[in-house]
């Protein structure tokens, strides 16, 4: 395999990345995948993979280059698959169009084939090379990956504060403190994401409904619409089934999976299985619901890619503790709710030494507020 | 006066607030001040005030233009003083070097005086015009500003916060928490002001000694020499003199003021003014130091423009709480101290109604850390 990669191969292995965007929203629990066929130093044909079950991007590209592709080369931004899915395999299909040569952006991150589609294409005597833009490539699909490689989500872990940390007041006084440019923002964040996870006192105090609203995700209408039509899983993490059967999230588009300690067959579960509910028996951790059981269950069984939390302090407390999180998006409005207000996470720590060091990746204006989005792969200090 | 500016003017002033900014922590008491003069379409002088006793910018710039300032334009950061400082006035060094036109930024904040430059000149059949780029300009100046205007200084509180909100342990234990970046800038930010205020708290058990240390200032090395030739004055509030005369920062370059509400000829006051230090004696307000009082003061008798105020939760709530806060600079590490450790602000609020909301002027990036910059003058919510 070539590893040198020239100025042409870098704008359209970056063109690939852009069309991959396309399917933020939509290919789940697919990958984002973008593709480019240049011959002759043109563009030929492209495509993104858009929704699950639909034609993958390099067929869209193939199809949109037709006898074009004889001897281009196709600029992709994940390993073809070599394998009989929902659709044929893309390697067989850009054997089939003649292409020369295949650049890829990464290697399949499954572990059982991961390399397969390579090697299918190199005993057609095309000529493949891996590792374009790896790094922007995987950022496109970070649950994904994470699946694949961990068999875990991808989990970000959003939380609104004020300046000085604090989410309300003591008394549980709370109102929005973010804008509207916020709101959207998380609304963005949930749609992208293949479930959202919160706690059952956030259901139960402040009514979340946790749903994708197409008005409110602040992109163009037919996006809008095509982001809403495919609502994220909600689970909600509820140890002791104390969420009512008569929850109007029950009743909201999409699925909800109550996650409990409880056994599947009591009476509270069947009431809310009588809802369309599904109620998830797990082991429990401190009397609550355990959720490094819990995470690969939902890739496992959901395919569930990036997991959104979002939930009050004592959750998010019991998930950084866990390691959990993957990712923190703090929103930041700027205002301070003084020093009796309740706090981020419930994290009581001694001593300077079990800090939580976090590497911060991405600082955003949004309106007045602020968004903080930080990495928290790294060990405690 | 006319007030219609072209781009050439725009072009001008810029060059001048450029200069003034070489003055940013050497002018003090007086105001940074840039000038530029050009005749026909070519800079032939230009200038900055760089420190008190000194020629002023428009000095600097005729003496630079010499023969060629006459039918010349002059552009100003700020209006030309009238008056007989510890030099004379630049208005008449304009009208004998024969410029034609002159245009400044911003007139003079002090209400005594302002516009006086001004008529000086038109007197002198000299074309005049005010407020090109006014806010820029205002921005060079905003403790002098302050100072004329209202009488007190413009007060940056500087704090120093993980992303939950929180600067040390329960126990007290504490460590830096952000970066060598995040430190060169509060160096920065010292060396810029008049004063630099802190509790007797912070002396005493953080041993701060709130100078500025050339090699810390994170300038080119002349730069920074100059920069640290002034150091601050030092400002203790210590309600019940309980600041030891053996105090290290006592002996430290530079003077400090150590504001109480004991009487100037106790012995432990006698004590503080044999090693050189002033004792100060002001109302209280609550049992402490009225900071109300003190500001005023500081302007008044020390020409205070930009106070640096360095404290911590007590010191910093009381102050905001008075209304004392122009700005906020907080400097915020990524890590996580938990929710049992000490808050930014001794602030207790009950009600979301009592918030505090500030405006984000400024985010940036410092190393690891961010700076947050926030207007305080937003009235409470």
């Amino acid at each position: 395999m070539s590893s040198v990669f020239n100025a042409q191969d870098h704008q359209w292995m970056t063109r690939a990345i852009q069309l991959a965007r396309q399917g933020l929203y939509t290919t789940d629990p697919n990958p984002r995948v973008g593709c480019v066929i240049v011959r002759d130093g043109e563009k030929v044909g492209e495509g993104a993979h858009l929704k699950a079950g639909e034609p993958h991007a390099e067929v869209h590209a193939l199809r949109a280059a037709g006898d074009k592709a004889r001897g281009a080369t196709a600029y992709v931004t994940l390993e073809p698959c070599s394998h009989h899915g929902k659709t044929p395999p893309c390697a067989e299909a850009l054997v089939k169009a003649g292409v020369s040569r295949v650049i890829c952006a990464m290697q399949d991150p499954n572990p059982l084939v991961a390399g397969r589609g390579l090697v299918r294409l190199q005993e057609a005597g095309i000529e493949t090379a891996s590792g374009l833009l790896e790094s922007e490539a995987r950022a496109l699909n970070p649950g994904f990956i994470s699946r694949m490689e961990r068999g875990r989500p991808y989990t970000r872990l959003k939380l609104a504060s004020s300046l000085d940390g604090r989410t309300a007041m003591q008394s549980g006084e709370s109102q929005w403190i973010t804008g509207a440019a916020a709101r959207a923002d998380v609304q963005r964040l949930r749609a992208r994401s293949s479930a959202v996870l919160t706690g059952v006192d956030t259901v139960l105090i402040d009514n979340a409904s946790l749903t994708v609203r197409a008005a409110e995700l602040g992109l163009p209408p037919e996006q809008a619409a095509l982001a809403a039509e495919r609502q994220p899983m909600r689970v909600v993490v509820d140890s002791q089934l104390r969420l009512p059967a008569s929850t109007a999230m029950l009743s909201l588009p999409g699925s909800t999976l109550v996650a409990t300690t409880r056994a599947e067959n009591e009476p509270a579960a069947i009431a809310l299985s009588a809802t369309g509910a599904r109620v998830l028996s797990l082991p429990s951790a401190d009397g609550r619901v355990d959720l490094a059981a819990l995470l690969p269950w939902l890739a496992e069984h959901e395919q569930c890619n990036e997991l959104l939390i979002e939930c009050g302090a004592t959750l998010a407390g019991a998930a950084l503790r866990a390691g959990l999180v993957d990712e923190l998006v703090l929103y930041m409005a700027p205002t301070l709710l003084g020093s009796s207000a309740r706090p981020l996470f419930n994290l009581p720590l001694d001593q300077m030494a079990q800090q939580y060091r976090l590497q911060l990746t991405d600082t955003r204006q949004l309106g007045d507020d602020l968004r903080l989005t930080l990495s928290c792969r790294e060990e405690t200090d």
